[in-house]
């Protein structure tokens, strides 16, 4: 039993679709983050449920680790294949399957990013809202519970999946979940896999839940005097119940970010990006009242529009705000937190962050989805540089602390990958044992994305 | 090691909190739907996490099987002991334990029902939406992972609760979720126990997610010619995402059921009953998008209203639609299914039911959760007739055949219980024996609802 004896396996029943090439190992060892890099033994590229099969069929017999690749957007290392194995690429599971348009619903192969899939469905009115800025690959997104800017509106990856097909790590294939939206039939073994990381199974096929696209949207940007009138003014927005499609919160250093790169002259305070999606009329009543509790909170410059480039222009902004604030250090390095906290404690949460990096010898803008009460800081530390990444990890560990101490999450959204699983006992207590009894159950030769989210193999 | 042993102990450690009085076993031995009455050996009523602590340690050292009872309305016979052992009656646990009103959230414990809840919500403006109809225990609804007529609104118990403590079968308690909005952090342990129905642990808290009372709110009522053009306008409002806060089907038996019970004068023909809630302007225009797709498909008598007494007796009406459709057969019992579909295939499900139903011997009114496909035909059978009970059992066959084959549900909310457990390794396959192996792994002896939802013990 071995990795080396599994390749050759693996070689011999899929011919090409098993790589060994030192580039293409590393372009499956890096990361967007800071860990270092971890190349695989090979590479795999199956094109279908019955490849994925046969390779855990064979990695099982050889007890060869299986780590799921996406698109490697990852801000965890959860893509890392850290006890060496295989990479298993899905890029050549991307297709769409099926929509169904009278049922608001589609199948799609986990390879298929949600750009490529919004652009598919853009001809039936129908869109996957889920958006994590990034390109990321459905199945990653799935796999890590992903969530992003539309989140407050329309739930995240753990409500937008009605089922999956899954291979477990003996090789059976299971479809989790129906077609119907609802089900009291047993165990939720979809919900169970999102957010399980490829350590209990690897997604082959998702059908997702679809959202017509809204007859009317609207953006608008608004400045603040400080970090806590703007959270304010998202407490007040989200409690008087107005359903927001999107609410962004950063910083002043993050406004700066945004300005140099995107070439923007937005006053370098703390901001609030929204999006309003609804009827023409519902839109503007929507716009009418967060205008009212933005006044009152202090805000200013509430610049409002309903034109379709200058909403896509701002939401490019947003979206490019990691790559911006990286743009800040060049040639540096992002530690990007992630938690999430009550909306009544975020202002705190955020302030208490904001004087601890403030305090610090590094820059580190902050951001967030606001309307969830999740945010992040991007801690930017020169590369190699291994005192200022111990300060990174220093302010990322107060942060954590935090956040549990405010009866909130060390990650809301990237997902416990190789940075969270130190704070898993603190967060969970004797529920995280659980989960690694559920993993025993489900993988007890610990061959799937081994050394992640549990500590029983 | 016997159950005697256990309640022997369990009345040493506990005292009066432990009943073996034949009546009071008889009040839970008994169920709203046509299953034999099975006594259990004993009824305990724990008043903390504590007692049930000490009551699961005891019946684990004697093997004995431990059955939560909430208030007993469950229609599958989930509360029953069908293998001995104690009902585990959470009344004493019925504490609003906290409000956070800032966060939109509460814990209670699992005895609450969800009227009291929002009894004790009242002042605050904000509310519980889960709605099954009956007073249901908010431990219950989440064990069965309920809804009812606003979720295709506010979602089911799955998108409600953020977090539950729970007693495990080794007697450890573990809290799941917190109180953020999302998180990413491991498996999703409150969504594996949402649904479980008291299989895998006993929930002794639960912190439930709440909206705010809307600003407005109206109903409506309206005639259709057919169950199809009735369906039909269902599927185009929320296709043209009318966020309707109710839409419930009856068909014309169903209608005359209610008439009679409520002194009505309804057309006895299929009905649609409608609540919308937003702001004013928001509910005006929704009641106007929706009559207008109610005209295109031949509905009429669109009685609209925004008082709150008219509300409140519409509501009513429908969720004693079950008894009042009991009352069409004095002294009968009433088989209720309960299948989901997607709403595509909801028009041929519900017409295809109401063929068999009439080609029957049995009277069977239909009515439904439409706007999230999920439907119930009550079939009303003479207490004690055999080839009555049969013949329900075969319509409930056929329905939930067609379902699955329709690529729904056997079950959209009342669970598996005792009548569905056959239907499982058909609708889920391989994945039933996975939420085996899940049981096996959390409670290997067997003591949590024994022969309930899996078949490994």
């Amino acid at each position: 039993m071995s990795i080396q004896a599994a390749i050759d396996a693996l070689g011999k029943a899929l011919g090409d679709k098993v790589q060994t090439g030192a580039s293409i190992r590393a372009l499956h060892g890096g990361n967007e983050s800071y860990f270092d890099e971890v190349l695989p033994d090979a590479v795999v590229f199956p094109s279908s449920t019955a490849d994925v099969q046969q390779v855990v069929q064979i990695c099982a017999a050889q007890g060869c680790p299986i780590v799921p690749w996406g698109t490697g957007t990852s801000l965890e290392g959860h893509a890392l294949a850290i006890r060496g194995g295989i990479s298993l690429d899905m890029t050549n599971m991307a297709a769409m399957v099926q929509v169904n348009a009278a049922d608001m619903d589609c199948r799609v192969q986990p390879g298929c990013t949600r750009e490529a899939l919004n652009t598919e469905l853009r001809a039936t009115g129908l869109f996957f809202p889920v958006d994590p800025g990034a390109n990321a690959s459905l199945g990653g997104m799935a796999a890590t519970r992903a969530s992003g800017t539309t989140a407050v509106r329309y739930g995240t990856m753990r409500e937008n999946v009605l089922g999956l097909e899954v291979v477990l790590a003996d090789g059976r294939v299971i479809r989790t979940g129906s077609r119907a939206r609802k089900s009291s039939a047993g165990y939720d073994l979809t919900k169970l896999m999102i957010g399980s990381e490829g350590t209990l199974g690897i997604i082959t096929e998702l059908t997702l839940k679809l959202q017509g696209q809204p007859e009317a949207a609207a953006s608008a940007i608004c400045a603040f005097p400080d970090v806590d009138s703007a959270v304010q003014a998202v407490q007040m927005t989200m409690q008087m119940g107005v359903p927001m499609a999107r609410i962004e919160f950063l910083d002043a250093e993050c406004v700066r970010a945004v300005n140099q790169a995107d070439g923007r002259d937005m006053p370098e305070v703390p901001h609030l990006f929204m999006e309003f999606h609804g009827t023409e009329a519902g839109v503007a009543e929507q716009a009418e009242t967060v205008r009212g509790i933005v006044d009152e909170f202090g805000g200013s410059a509430f610049d409002w529009s309903t034109v379709q480039e200058v909403r896509a222009k701002l939401w490019h902004a947003r979206h490019n705000a990691y790559y911006s604030i990286k743009a800040l250090r060049p040639g540096c390095r992002a530690v990007t937190t992630d938690v999430c906290v009550p909306i009544s404690a975020l202002a705190q949460a955020v302030q208490e962050t904001a004087a601890d990096i403030a305090a610090s010898t590094l820059m580190g803008p902050i951001l967030g989805h606001v309307g969830d009460g999740n945010f992040h800081a991007a801690l930017l530390i020169e590369e190699g540089n291994a005192a200022e990444l111990a300060e990174a990890k220093r302010l990322s560990h107060l942060m954590a602390e935090r956040a549990i101490r405010l009866g909130g999450t060390v990650t809301g959204e990237h997902g416990v990958g190789m940075g969270k699983t130190k704070y898993m006992a603190d967060e969970h207590g004797e529920g995280w044992q659980v989960m690694g009894a559920i993993k025993m159950a489900l993988d007890p030769q610990g061959i799937l994305n081994p050394g992640k989210v549990v500590d029983v193999n």
